[in-house]
């Protein structure tokens, strides 16, 4: 790709994946601009316009290729190697992060829970066992992890994030309700589910239902 | 408000009103657009225009009061109000968003969950009872509900959003990895757990940590 590409077009690009995948699935080997855009819910020119970005697929008059457009995309996001995950905080969010299929369909596999609670130590989390906190550096020193996910609460959220910089953690996926500082080099990405309930009581409020909502 | 606000100042909103909140908490009454900017990892002169979309709080030199403006922008979000939730699907995230204290505490309330497996029609769920799909209609007919959460596979969350949609519901939150078609009239909220571990991927592997990611 050259250039950086808009915060905008990278929200759009797991979306493009995920109905690549299922063209492919329902094996439709072409498609163009147009029809994309129509499931897409966006114009033929933005479809035209995001493509150009990672290096201008398609001809005119032909469309896409789906297989080679999909894993085009799939290799921009960095899907065709297996990612390591740990989750910290084994509560609700962590448990079910822990178990939902897509992730280990998707290449994300979870390798270790941690928990601060004595009755949730040893516990198993879909066959994954529970580890207190007082062992995440030395796990981290031992074992190679991509991406942590922060599902503690809030108010120990800051603090769980600089350990796992401190211990070389470069990805973090966040549920914590709070916006956390991290250093240069380490990606944050905020999944924060009372803010996207608050905004589905804006737009039911102000009847807003004009544009497709963005991705968490 | 005056005229319709951008989709990036609703989806900033949230942030606004949990920030606001961690303020009053704080015993802090007041606070300039400096400050508040810092807080929020946005410009001085964003934090303005977008607080200017609502109506104008705020004087030159003296920042914004934060109980009035917190008031403020909930009203805008209707929080005022409480939410009456059903979740349709009681998996790992269905169960994780009826257990979740944020939005208990947040005035968003489930009234009940429904699944289609009869291992789990029955069973408690924080309380509530896990009702059968079967009797979705009736309930609908006869209680008031303001939220419906799509925790189903994507395989029927269409169905099942058509029959919410019949049945009178107007806020979908969906966590389905799908998009879907609903009427105009209904607001629908999407969070895409794949989609947003993929952004997560993406910048990962391009280092690209240059701006605060959005909620979902």
């Amino acid at each position: 790709m050259a250039g950086r590409v808009s915060e905008a077009v990278i929200r759009r690009l797991p979306g493009y994946y995920r109905h690549l995948c299922e063209l492919e699935t329902a094996g439709v080997t072409q498609i163009s601009s147009q029809e994309l855009g129509k499931r897409m819910q966006l114009t033929p020119s933005q479809i035209r316009q995001d493509i150009n970005c990672f290096g201008g697929f398609g001809r005119q008059g032909y469309g896409y290729r789906v297989p080679e457009l999909k894993a085009h995309i799939g290799d921009i996001l960095g899907l065709n190697k297996a990612h390591r995950v740990i989750i910290i905080g084994a509560g609700n969010i962590g448990s079910a992060v822990a178990q939902y299929p897509d992730f280990a369909r998707g290449g994300f596999k979870t390798v270790a829970l941690f928990d601060v609670s004595a009755e949730k130590i040893g516990v198993q989390v879909g066959n994954i066992p529970v580890r207190g906190m007082d062992e995440l550096e030395d796990f981290l020193r031992t074992t190679d992890v991509d991406i942590a996910v922060l599902a503690t609460p809030a108010s120990c959220a800051q603090e769980t994030l600089n350990r796992l910089c401190d211990s070389g953690i470069r990805a973090v996926w966040n549920f914590a309700p709070v916006d956390l500082r991290h250093p240069e080099g380490v990606a944050v990405v905020n999944v924060h589910l009372s803010d996207s309930l608050q905004i589905l009581s804006y737009k039911m409020l102000h009847h807003d239902n004009g544009e497709p909502e963005e991705n968490a």
